[in-house]
């Protein structure tokens, strides 16, 4: 754990943030640290009441926790409405991002026609095509590749090794993470005489604002028309967004989801981990997609689901699998069989 | 959309690439576009009847669609076949790739004792080992890295941040994108006095011609013998394709798909994103594996294969999924009915 | 396949790793090969009986095997418990890393604050953030960027464009292929008024030594304690680790898996392809999940399991999968079958 450079007192933390303080006011918070490894100078946080045992044998300095447990230990604590958000905010206060460096090092590529903000950090191998444009207070890392046109928004952070292709646009407090690659071709093929021809991808890739995109993710532009990621998108590491998808504002994406082309995701989604998304789909506001379930159709109707095969010991998932592929026998015995007991019972009376 | 920067009479066009032409023979096109964003001197396609009410409303200056809709408009027109891979030669007609800028960017780092073309373009901060080989017309983007031996072909365009592991060999025409890593170490490991001991891979990947592969694709070397890729094969982002792998010719791959190693596919094949196939199978030409499906076995006819638990609510899937894991058990006792019910009766007939 | 530039008679060979030698003492070999592609100087491994044909037909100098087909062929051979543990040991002494030239490339940035060993190879475009560490003997391709902070051990291989951010500890002898990331921010959000906020992420990755990771998998940082990769646990590509996650030693993980946070995996593990891992679980020691299975909870005891829909044609799963959804109303119809027919029955006696 990174130890903290700030410091607060837990009576300057409540005034700044709300809630309601229990216990000692000048207790000092310099870090954020879970129940089972946090020190005096720490606050937790108490949200889920299968860590009870923990937060009985914490040495927290100070809990973050709701009224409905606040007696729950008689630590000095913060009584708020929603622990997590809170402690998020605090987290934020006590960890903020080290000071932007402006400048562009000396051993960067940026090309006479890009528009460089004086109050941005560009790092050593970033090569930066013609026509960019990079807003004041962005870091670009080291070994990242702008192509030409890009325009990344103000207090961005792309770490090392992102690639941007020419055209796209990227919105303001961006923070794209290693090996990111956004506007690549999308996968657009016609097949012809027995080969493949390429379709040009001459539309872009459009980002709001606010959007996180995690490491080794990859937005592909548009075939024709921009893919678009609306404000607010939060999308995890190993994604893949297929051309000419949109992603409503506030969606957030785990880790190794797969999203085919032209598919509309609407906004406040949430999308589980290796989830597999569908071409030319349609998926409404507020859906939740469990982990690993398959979407071949369109969703209209929010709300969660699923299509998971469930998980079994290998011998038992044998036995089970086996009877899988005959179903349609099965149903057709069953049938059978009803037909034979019921009907003629029921003929009868 | 980027606009256009070459234009062509619709007449031209036909003279070009064949094709009725229906309406006024000097509209000028300068651009694709969808129906539904198309402006006077844009065409569109009309390939799908879902978009009809999209054709209705459309400002294209010319529509290229088959004989059976022909009159499904009345602007101006191309008939022909297959409109979708005429639109695809017409795009890239009117969407050429930008043109070569030959050299070797001053930051690049070139062996002395590689051959690079003086008709290629290096990158800024572009890594090229001892005893590389890079064709006419090639392009290789800032940040890509090519181990030593490497040999890539004519014509090809290697995106931004792009790996290259020695010895490997990448046809003409072929387009890597950003991200990509060719000849990686494979997965080989042999399990000795409780630990994993590495075997050295020491096989190749062999690129043929044409070949594009996707945004953080990786295409690990050869164990022993090498991983193929034959010509025209088309790989889209996020594959993992493993260890003395062989793709056959004009197979197309969609996102996020894991091949394990030593896996055979013929060619022609067209596998749908997220699939999972598994090591040391064989695949024979022309099938068709659906998205999200799960391939433990060899497929030894062509044809179309699937292996999805089908979605539902999550509501709905807690029922359903609760019966699956005791199918055994339901078989077991339909089985019981059936020999109650039908047993007895044919006995005493 | 690469031609060997060490030799060894067969004689030494078993001197140097046991095992039983049968035939000619002589025979040197250069290069281990398949049994199909095996010439003279080259020796084969036998240790699947699928294989027979090929051993029949090979030229292989010599053959590895067990005793009970040591007399499979009549090729000079060594008999051992282990054919394939002894010949990757065999490959691993023919097949050489090539020798480290120690020293940094004029074109590497490296922090004076950094040290590094001076029996260590920076490679060009490598950037090395303030306070790093890099040991005696490991090798650091080029377009590698290091954080600050970042402690890499010895005899370690940084392939071309890996990315470790600030603070992260690598062991000894790690071998991180290319489009690597250790260390990106988990997926860490916490939701407040209709909007994701970030939550920082202050833990590390912490390795141990043997670790391999594969291309282009992510390894994210701890939001608060440490991600933890014990030694010898080997990861292909493709894989994705959440935050706080713990994998336990010398456990091997196929491609395209994705782990979500905090879920700690036990040692010994092997999880098979594209398998996916949910959040906060436990997997306990020597457990074996097969390729394609997704978990969605805890596994407290050892062994193998699975979660497949089983594949068929397409046509075939249509009919099956169409049973699935109502597959509680079958059960309800079984039901009252047993109910009439088999309760009655049992009431009347």
């Amino acid at each position: 754990m990174h130890e903290g450079t700030h410091a607060y007192r837990l009576a300057e933390t409540v005034q700044r943030f709300g809630g309601e303080r229990l216990g000692d006011p000048d207790v000092v918070i310099t870090q954020v640290a879970t129940l089972e490894t946090a020190g005096p100078g720490h606050i937790s946080v108490f949200a889920n009441t299968r860590y009870r045992k923990q937060l009985e044998h914490t040495r927290a300095g100070a809990v973050i926790l709701t009224q409905e447990v606040a007696d729950a230990t008689e630590r000095s604590r913060i009584v708020c409405k929603d622990p997590y958000a809170y402690f998020a905010r605090l987290s934020a206060l006590l960890n903020p991002l080290p000071p932007v460096q402006p400048g562009i090092h000396p051993s960067a590529a940026s090309d006479p026609s890009a528009r460089v903000s004086p109050k941005a950090s560009i790092g050593a191998f970033v090569a930066i095509g013609a026509r960019c444009e990079v807003g004041d207070g962005t870091v670009v890392e080291p070994g990242c590749v702008l192509g030409s046109d890009v325009r990344v928004g103000r207090d961005c952070r792309l770490y090392a090794n992102v690639s941007v292709y020419h055209d796209c646009i990227i919105g303001d407090r961006a923070i794209l993470h290693s090996g990111v690659v956004i506007g690549a071709d999308g996968f657009g093929l016609a097949w012809e005489n027995g080969r493949w021809n390429k379709i040009p991808q001459i539309g872009r890739v459009v980002m709001g604002d606010d959007v996180e995109v995690g490491a080794n993710t990859a937005i592909d532009r548009g075939a024709l028309d921009d893919t678009v990621i609306e404000d607010g998108v939060k999308l995890d590491n190993q994604i893949q967004i297929g051309h000419n998808c949109r992603i409503g504002a506030h969606t957030a994406i785990a880790g190794c989801v797969g999203i085919a082309g032209s598919t509309h995701i609407g906004r406040y989604c949430r999308i589980g981990g290796s989830a597999m998304i569908g071409g030319h789909l349609e998926i409404v506001d507020n859906v939740e997609i469990s982990g690993g379930t398959t979407v071949p159709k369109s969703i209209l109707k929010a709300g969660t689901y699923t299509s998971l095969f469930p998980i079994s010991s290998h011998r038992e998932w044998l036995k089970n699998a086996s009877h899988l592929r005959p179903l349609d026998g099965l149903v057709a015995r069953l049938r059978e069989l009803e037909r034979r007991l019921l009907e003629p019972q029921e003929g009868k009376q």
